[in-house]
């Protein structure tokens, strides 16, 4: 059975970062590059409420903001279309009212100035000006792909700087003992490197490079 | 007659922002994602002293800081080509001698740290060190568009974080106007936001929502 | 015979900046728009350390850091790929520790937050946390292209906000002198204009301007 | 008064082609180059019956092709989304019942082996399968803009391999006798070109290639 | 039970092509805009033979053509790197020889006229010559994702001119019988048109057009 | 010393096609994928006049055809713009004249329908019937860079559908000589999987693929 992450459990996600992430659960689950934090300095995770909606209208994001729970990522599906920004300053303030942890949209947004201001974690592909319509239906709470990921509701989405990746619920456990674990390895090559070893030795590589006439 | 803004509208109309501009005049006015300031702080508002020039010249530049008046903001289309930056240290300090308010180029500058340093607010679609020939014929204070937005001389051009809104010269109280009206009614949705009202049933979206099957 | 560039020089260019170096070595040896520094505020020089390798795996760039000599910059062409991020925390430590003195890199790069805290600065085309397989062979100290611009070995690398200009050995020195003279009229420029010229005047562009018909 | 071009006028400006019409008029009037023939050998004339819609719902499509009138084109901003289709066969057919002489659709259209077998001529951004609503208010002929173009209804767009051109009504007869004009200049130039004249004597470029030192 | 497709289901949706299939499982399934067929005239149907590999490697194509069964498609996620092409004329004519039905890369190709004139078909995101390494592991037969579409093995993948659908295995049955529905529902459709029905009649549009004040 | 390509050696090459003729030289001069032909069914070859001139101005080009002798191909650097066609049907009738092989531009074209007609080869990035000013300098014969290619005067030219290659002067012989071997090799390939031989037996893949548990 399927247990949702606990809070610790997503307090430590969000501290291993996106990269850790994805490395210690098997290099699988990474948005694409061209998602980005409008204020790179935040740092976001929490279980997706997902919405899947059409491009350049919000209707459905008026109606995930009364679903979702404290604690929750939007993770929203626009489509990807650049020239629309269905989130803004009035929508935050609800999101962050509700208690929703960030929004992650495949699509732009609004009001940066004033959502950077209020600390709300959001991470888009730009931000546009243009208003949306509300007048299309969608679906909450289903499956979604942005970036060739599919995320699942419930799955735990991790960001920052880097970009974003998403941990299925029933792996969090594992992939966040992974994640130490990978902490820890790389700890010790830094100590490593400090001390004057080289990364091709630590990882392992010289066998290769000796094959390739590369030593 | 249309008579030019003042410059209490002028300030007006920068603190509004482009997003609350552009909505409150009926949804038009605003220039793509990809303009960008490259100091993501600066707020722009003035009227556009426009300049047509083809890419990877910046002859017609030199011609418009002479023509252009205090205040004014200069409005290049330079076709959206992105390996050339027509403008950059020189061409700033002369425009702060005249009193330019800032610059709208639908292509690249460059010596941005010096551009933020002076605080001289710049929109443009990157940064290129690539330089331009002094060489080609254009035209100054005639229509141009860029991003599919019509802009004539005199427009007022709103820029910021979130990008860039041109308001008609005739239109530019009643803009403001419907601006405030607008930042009202967004303060009491705040306010009922937090005293725990949703957006939907504030915007009206509830009938839309039951017809969808949404609630 | 050429002589690689010294320290002196090196420093010279850092401070003189892309632009003005692409500049006064006759328009030629600036990388295209796409590449960024992760950290505006940084400002790089040094000989560039190149790397030709494939999409999406770092075996050369573990070799590279192993090979390269204090100072140098690492030029590292993969292929442009937006989608891995082959350079990261554990490579960033090496590289300081050896003395690197940057890594420019047609592709993306991960663990942004470390690399920006520590100061190393890193141009490139995105961030990326997808990882990397370490199996392709590849190519160190040969000749390689990005963004149409040739790279040798020893060139040098100087980059900043504006993006990235490279200096042939063998003209650093004549560079130099170039880029101070530019400077140095630049700065009788801005004297002029403060006291009321207006560049097309200070730049010779009244005869063409008035040709087309422009005064 | 503004006269409405006549069916001879237009048959000659598809005949006269996008790049003839284009430079003919002033070099004014070209779509961007990203809007192409989904069948390169067809050619479009016809007055512009202007749709404004928002991405992916084709409700104000059905509401065009109604109130269109034999011969007019339809020319749709769809906001240059290309993840949809909003036009398909069922569309192709009802507007050939109509007489609708093309479609230009700043978007991406569907069942294209169907259009391209029909004969009707649809120039676009690309293809999606990829479906719409049916929700979406809209405006039809009131003036859009596509490509940094601005077109107002029943102005004449012209298309063919090359792209697409737009020709004021009131400027329909002047420019197909400057369109006229210049064919027959050309003709004349390639004639002198098959006796031995270059075309830099021909254009008058002689003067300008001395100038720079290139003869 | 999940059963394969037939060679007769299969054939149905070939010959019913990508966009009837995807509209009538409820429009999903449908890959992005940017996948195409490189011959225009082919359609293709069979089910998916999955490829995860590496970008610019094509150990694993090798490998895939060794272990597909006749009518199999492969579909290969070569992560959309586009500088890079890893299928040719050997690997054609070697899937010709084990009888694969057809390519779908999500990356390039090369000796595209080869494989026109052998009538192979082939969907990719464009043309590469450039050549691909024999050296990384990937995965076969695995779900894969491309343009945001999460693909399982022996699922059916539907191609033509229009772009690409893809169909479960388990819906294969009720997809056939709700496109032979759609065809014959839109067969109708046409003839109703031709005698003078307008299609906001026959979909049902008149009331929201009437709602949104359009008639 | 380096002697120019003879008639035969071109036509060799040209008949060899752009993708072996990269293989058989080890993998390089390859130009970017984003090179194509107007009219996929034509084949290119001859050597290298290049032109290195400005965006959107096509002096250089009314030049260069006066200088280029018969045989040769006009490589023209104009910089990736994409909004503008410096070449049309009065250059193409006067290259056809002097006997210029074709054309490679890194830019647009327009006329395309009379080019292809005529019958002369042309790769470049797009078409556009936007205009050219006559008024910038620029350089002929001189090395330049197009898709991270450095191209020499007289380097030899080789286009199909698949794309472009670059061969050395130098290496001609030693190129042709090689891509026949190549192309020996392929046939009996071939031959061998038409008896039931694997493309990963032919190639020597076993052994890499049973170390990845492949087999």
């Amino acid at each position: 059975m399927t247990t949702a992450a606990n809070q610790q459990q997503v307090d430590q996600l969000r501290e291993l970062g996106a990269a850790t992430v994805y490395e210690a659960q098997g290099a699988k689950g990474a948005l694409d590059s061209g998602m980005k934090p409008i204020d790179p300095t935040v740092r976001l995770a929490g279980p997706a409420f997902t919405v899947d909606c059409r491009p350049a209208d919000n209707l459905m994001l008026h109606h995930a903001v009364q679903k979702a729970r404290p604690g929750d990522v939007l993770v929203v599906d626009a489509k990807g279309f650049l020239e629309a920004g269905p989130w803004g300053d009035v929508l935050t303030i609800q999101a962050m009212k509700v208690g929703i942890a960030g929004l992650v949209i495949n699509g732009c947004v609004r009001d940066a100035n004033l959502i950077i201001a209020l600390g709300f974690p959001v991470f888009c592909r730009g931000l546009s000006i243009k208003g949306t319509a509300k007048n299309q239906p969608g679906k909450v709470n289903v499956p979604i792909t942005i970036g060739d990921v599919l995320i699942h509701p419930g799955d735990i989405v991790v960001g920052d700087r880097d970009g974003l990746a998403v941990v299925a619920q029933e792996e969090v456990a594992s992939v966040i003992a992974a994640s130490l674990a990978r902490e820890e390895k790389e700890a010790k090559q830094r100590e490593a490197i400090a001390q004057g070893a080289f990364t091709s030795e630590l990882l392992g590589l010289t066998e290769t490079l000796r094959r390739l006439g590369l030593t």
